[in-house]
């Protein structure tokens, strides 16, 4: 199968961005998948652009987007996009929207259509921590997720899309006294078998990342 | 006008849900408005049933749902219930389902169309912490937040209706060490506010409550 | 019996200090036991200099010195003060020690002599969430537990003493979206069972508020 | 300089402790002090006698003790050792003290004598997330490591020695969907790192890892 898989430029405080030193470092050799890398900017609708662009030029059958989310402990692979933007700082070229809607036209939101409880269960097998999440956020990376399952539903139904994100690395938390962590080794690792998962279950498989509230 | 406020029953290991109480205890007679108090199951779909009739009975403006999200540490405003069963424990009627569609014709997510950032801010203004969340979970109260909206966008897209998740209350979190709670009667202040703001405020007003990622 | 409490100014990005509010609050004539309460300086050396001058006036039976832990849950009744000055912002009058020894001839680390088990037993009790903490910080608060206990080891061995960790207020709590908060009038009511409980209690009761690590 | 370095066997519900897993990867061949390695049983007492013939044995300078502390973010040095147990889960002999003292003639606690922050400040130096705690906790760590300073006090006070608190490995966090981890091999990178430090620095530096309580 054809794969695309994006990270994400460096924003905010941070110099680097951990979701593209990841994406990056996939081993392509090791995959019978054709993957293809790509960077986004983080900036609002910019960061569409380039993405639907990759896409048409690409025909992947598997879109996976990552982004960074500074704090969380695990992978986390998103169920949702909404379509709202609503940013607490700037993006990279100053954009700060404040309860937009992204796409005028489109639903209120679009569940991924990956199979992410199976990639979920996949990524733990291996000993990487990943669990569901059931928001992406307001930010670019919302934005994105709620970008992509839009277009997949909009004009190619038959590609599968979503979103994970990925925690600060080391070298980032040390200066976040509080917050977790994972290496960018592992965060490939789990990268790797998400390609994989996301590729090979015709369907998802049903294991409860529930909520009790 | 005319508002439904609905609490929960208890549920899980809890023998008390501050969601009720706090709704029971919202003094009517302070407010200009005919306020409606009522209970619901925490039963999948029944829940529903039972929102529905009275809904159809009191033919409200403005319905808003609380529940109880043991843990968080402010009221939380809902922005999105999502169209997805996800539950991690047994309902009260012993239903646990797994990533079940909720409405299979509905959308995959409403926006509650309550003014949120300005009750939010209406709250905290008087010193109840207050902030919006954008994830309902996907237990019983994400599945009646989404179950009002899909009523509402289906039926009577004039009533304004929304979900606000409350805290523990100090009893329940003196057997979770590291529990966060808020006092009832500041519960019932919060949610009385709420009612006020989501009478008043025609629009919504533009505050970031965004996130970074 | 003779009961000195003490809280603090405000400090840091405060305005308010719910140590002293809830102080000040206690009821007085509710209470079989003499209580004097009083604020101390959120400044080094200078808030213990004010509490011996209030030990040496008052002559108290028993001393609880309270102050605010922005992010706590739970009331926190310390278990032990150290013998080191650490701080990350300034003191009230701009002191920022760094690994200081607070009194050179002292101990590492005194415990305190209240019966917390059965200060934090009772306060639950009555539904105001307790625990126990391994740890006072290194900034004022810890200051004065260590020279409290300094002074009762050294001097008046048969006072009993220690300190009380309050969380945020709501109103404080609104500035911080992930902060607990705890009302001020079940702090104060906390207060005044914990006053209840280092008066009546000779001995601790033996209730694992343990850790497992 | 003669180093002795240990971790403990696994206890309560986990199968394997990173404690003892990165204190055996330790590559000693790259460092010019010598090194030994040992494992601690998760014993109160039994845990201590071992390090007291361990330390007869090699006649160690500089004595590191190293533990799991499941939750925790960074590897944590730890400040202070506190005479008491008090454990909420029996250790792997059945023992579950409650508020016992450690060494009846022993001092309440005793700081550590490691340069704690410039071994910090070096392995945050090379990206290993690092800080300080002010608590060990009350189980067997914290009793190894009040032991091991009330040895140093009493029997050899040229030693230098600590304790280091580690987070858990992916693996364990796998199954702990909030618990933040760390890669066994950076463990092992941060603990090769602490070990060079405590060795080179003959005095501690002054840098804040202060608290504002």
């Amino acid at each position: 199968m054809k794969v695309l898989i994006t990270g994400f430029e460096p924003f905010g405080n941070d110099e680097v961005n951990p979701s593209y030193e990841a994406v990056k470092k996939i081993n392509l050799s090791q995959s019978k998948h054709s993957i293809n890398q790509a960077c986004l900017p983080v900036v609002f609708h910019q960061a569409l652009k380039v993405l639907y662009d990759l896409i048409e030029k690409h025909q992947p059958d598997v879109v996976i987007c990552v982004g960074q989310a500074g704090g969380r402990t695990h992978l986390t692979i998103e169920r949702v996009g909404i379509n709202v933007d609503d940013a607490r700082i700037p993006d990279n070229a100053g954009n700060l929207p404040v309860d937009q809607v992204i796409v005028p036209s489109g639903s209120d939101a679009y569940f991924s259509n990956l199979p992410i409880k199976a990639m979920a269960f996949e990524m733990n097998k291996i000993g990487i921590p990943t669990t569901i999440s059931n928001t992406a956020g307001t930010y670019v990376c919302n934005h994105v997720l709620y970008g992509l399952m839009y277009y997949i539903h909009e004009k190619s139904p038959n590609i599968k899309g979503g979103f994970i994100h990925v925690p600060y690395i080391p070298s980032q938390a040390t200066a976040y006294p509080n917050s977790a962590s994972m290496d960018l080794d592992n965060i490939v690792r789990g990268l790797e078998f998400a390609i994989e998962a996301a590729c090979e279950y015709q369907e998802d498989i049903k294991i409860s990342h529930g909520t009790t509230c």
